[in-house]
């Protein structure tokens, strides 16, 4: 390629307002390296997703709201940790440098980075099919894992589960939940529609609640693949199962509105892609972790318990155990 | 898809050979997030090299090799700021599960995980178009940059350039040196065949010598470009010229006789992906670092000088300047 398109990619990623600078940054981009200084006693935590288009958004998205969304999903996984973002790293393969793509594209990183103190400190570039691979490294002192939940352990999830497939739906794409899962789009409201569009491509992740809950939740995970299966992967980790209250999961009105309440369920507990945070806290510590959310801000439900065994028991408002399938949903799975 | 091949995605890379533990690592594979406690005093190293299929490799080559490669040139970043290799995350995108082309390709990653005692850490899988994207940790307690050089320091290269994109032209893919660059693949010898096969996929990351010369060398990179634009970027790093002698240019016996002498100094200045060591010195330190490259039983060839002013002057054994287009080879450039 020519010099000029070696300009410009210089101008949207090396000159970006994503690459500022902090204290931490030894060097950032423009090294075969980008280096960071750790303070002692602080662990770093870091976390590699990638997204594929026509995998995980419409090729033909706004390339900002890709942006946005790439970044907030790997931040989101920070969030599960209780880390402190530090910098991010972007490989980014595109099939052609579109001027107006790219900044585009780098103008939607600078929100979040700007939000959570997170730079954009190096990566790679290439020709290929449109693929967004993001590593973000963060630290802490400690660190939440998946296999800290004990039994009685009571189950937590932040904000609202399903509206990311409900979204995916609007927009008028399939969605793993089969030909069922479908809505009229043309019957949302404005509203509706502006709702699902922020919960997709701008989920929020809940770093400064991670962070707060590191010595107060056993364990934690970010809703990537859809509850039941992030919240077995705590149970795996944990070696217990766990029992859900279908009645207590947090849905939107928008979700309400849309579906009949067998496809709500289905969405909160298979649809994925909601990036809240899947907590478990012993019930002593329980009005702690409920009065840091107060704090922030942020609806935090109680969900359920978890148990000895094996499994996740769903029960309706009846005390009924109801039957998901909770394989569904699995973009090959996360090896992290 | 199935859990079947969840648990095949598991045993290819959580139970992997290249997921070995290291006292440093405090997770690995399995969380949201994988954790380093780093040594006090140590800067950590970090550095992303995405290699996209038919772009970067054939998509029908050996997934072992593809793995090899992959890790390599990932290495090689963190040998050319001198930094000892901690561990690496892979986002592996890919059109379908197959568990023999998995099982290959996770093989791959192991010699150079363990010649380095660099496991595998964490990640992310997706299905999409064959991509991988690497990124390695590494720390020390300095650092080579690229803009150190002054005026006067002598230009090293380690080992042989042009194998690789010989290499490529050997295997009767196109190279970005254009419709000249070719050579009757059948003519070669066998030994020259294996020689360039390695040459290609196994190139060797200067790790241990990038590590000592830290103090020595003024600037560092390593040759991923080829050598015009690698050092290109020494100079504008460094605000200076540089000067090379073409007669000095380190060329294997099967480059030598497989091309005219004009396209082995194509192949040498502009081929790209050598993955060798470009490194400035003072001229009182000169006889330091070649001792430490012998020591290393690794060639190391004095090629040039840097200079004030700006270009880099290609002189053959006549003293008669030559010319070269440095802007052949960018895949649209590294932002690290």
């Amino acid at each position: 390629m020519s010099q000029t398109e070696f300009q410009i990619i210089q101008q949207h990623f090396a000159d970006s307002e994503a690459a500022f600078s902090r204290p931490e940054i030894v060097r950032g981009i423009g090294d075969d390296a980008a280096m960071l200084r750790i303070e002692t006693g602080q662990i770093l935590s870091f976390s590699m997703d990638v997204l594929v288009a026509d995998v995980h958004f419409p090729a033909t998205a706004d390339p900002e709201l890709i942006a946005n969304r790439a970044l907030a999903v790997n931040l989101s996984d920070l969030a599960a940790v209780g880390a402190q973002p530090l910098c991010f790293t972007l490989g980014l393969t595109l099939p052609l440098v579109n001027e107006h793509w790219l900044a585009a594209f780098s103008q939607g990183l600078v929100p979040l980075a700007r939000q959570f103190n997170c730079p954009l400190v190096g990566g790679d570039m290439s020709r290929g099919p449109l693929n967004i691979a993001i590593q973000v490294q963060g630290q802490g002192e400690a660190a939440i894992g998946r296999d800290g939940a004990r039994d009685g352990d009571l189950i937590y999830v932040t904000g609202c589960l399903g509206d990311s497939v409900l979204a995916l739906a609007s927009f008028g794409l399939d969605t793993h939940l089969g030909g069922e899962f479908k809505i009229d789009s043309a019957a949302l409201s404005a509203q509706d529609r502006a709702y699902l569009h922020e919960a997709y491509y701008r989920p929020q992740p809940r770093i400064e609640f991670g962070r707060q809950i590191v010595n107060v939740a056993t364990a934690a995970i970010d809703i990537s693949d859809g509850l039941l299966g992030d919240l077995g992967h705590i149970c795996n980790a944990s070696a217990l199962g766990a029992e859900l209250e279908l009645s207590a999961l947090p849905l939107s009105d928008c979700l309400r509105g849309s579906l009949p309440e067998e496809l709500q369920q289905q969405a909160a507990l298979l649809g994925g892609d909601d990036y809240e945070l899947c907590v478990t806290v012993a019930p002593e510590n329980a009005t702690q972790l409920e009065s840091i959310a107060d704090d922030l801000g942020l609806r935090l439900s109680r969900i359920g318990r978890m148990r000895d065994g094996y499994g996740i028991d769903c029960r309706d408002s009846e005390g009924q155990m109801r039957e998901f399938d909770a394989s569904a949903y699995q973009h090959f799975g996360d090896v992290e």
